[in-house]
């Protein structure tokens, strides 16, 4: 279904990434969008997982084959995403997937400041024609004013220099999840 | 870009049209949809392009080269929609562009009433699993009226049967057109 909101990242993810490309999983978790991102960018691209619990970077490095070398797992909050980038190519798509670490603590969940101090950095640091995908889920306490921070934000940036579109479902009973995109224009 | 509203419906109809299909585009205008539509069904399958205007449908055929047999062009209102499919495979996409013709006569708009009925026939015919995609334009005179209509409809539709997606700029200024996408469940 395109209708999905996890399916439409991963269709977008296809249109956005290329083979040899430097990208961002902020928000590393289960290591699902890692695994894509790994296999859109290739044996010659790069993937910075970052994710501020250590169970999640374990869960997410046995997904990958052991032979794999160029997806660099990084224990850190997002937020200080403009250092854990430095020394690294240039990433042309930043990832994140807001709330809590699926079948772990829902108690930890991403936050309206760092979030949004994150998306601050990976707007900054993203290429030229870059993208940043966000999946924001809003059923947990505390996701609809993280939500609201993050719209706010975006909503504010100057469409001479980002283009940003929301994806939401209108008929679905509850608060499911949108996808979020900013582009950077060339 | 994918998040300009024509990129991302190519990037739909990719996604949801196969080789081999029959699809339709409601509103043919100067045939940009329905030459992508019949490149993604192939030879062998088809495509039933509708239009109120004969200007639309001779610059639509114009579009393809004469050896091509699988497109049936309809001079008709896209409101008997489930006369014009009769006879023709159950179609897996319909695709829809309100507003006026490019380059045409800008007093000939789609309206509410017709729009909507066109919807509801859509939905009727596709098939389990296919899907409906609009795009809605609303800079023109009745084009918000025409937008709060077709919303008003799809956001009503039953989600155990249908799924419906909005696609939307957030920092565009003035009334950029959005991408509507309604799925019919398996």
């Amino acid at each position: 279904m395109i209708t999905k909101a996890t399916n439409l990242v991963r269709i977008l993810l296809k249109e956005s990434v290329n083979a040899g490309d430097c990208v961002v999983d902020a928000t590393c978790g289960n290591g699902l969008d890692t695994a894509i991102l790994r296999s859109l960018v290739g044996e010659t691209g790069r993937v910075i997982s970052v994710d501020i619990q250590a169970t999640a970077l374990e869960r997410a490095r046995k997904r990958l084959p052991a032979s794999v070398r160029n997806v660099h797992f990084v224990h850190a909050c997002h937020s200080t995403l403009n250092q854990i980038v430095e020394g690294h190519p240039t990433p042309t798509v930043v990832v994140f997937n807001l709330g809590y670490l699926p079948g772990g603590d829902k108690t930890l969940i991403t936050k309206p400041e760092t979030t949004t101090e994150a998306l601050s950095h990976a707007l900054q640091i993203i290429a030229l024609g870059g993208a940043v995908i966000m999946v924001v889920y809003r059923g947990h306490a505390g996701g609809e004013a993280e939500a609201f921070s993050v719209e706010q934000m975006i909503s504010a940036l100057d469409p001479k220099q980002f283009v940003v579109m929301k994806h939401q479902s209108l008929n679905v009973v509850g608060v499911p999840p949108y996808v979020l995109v900013i582009e950077r224009r060339v």
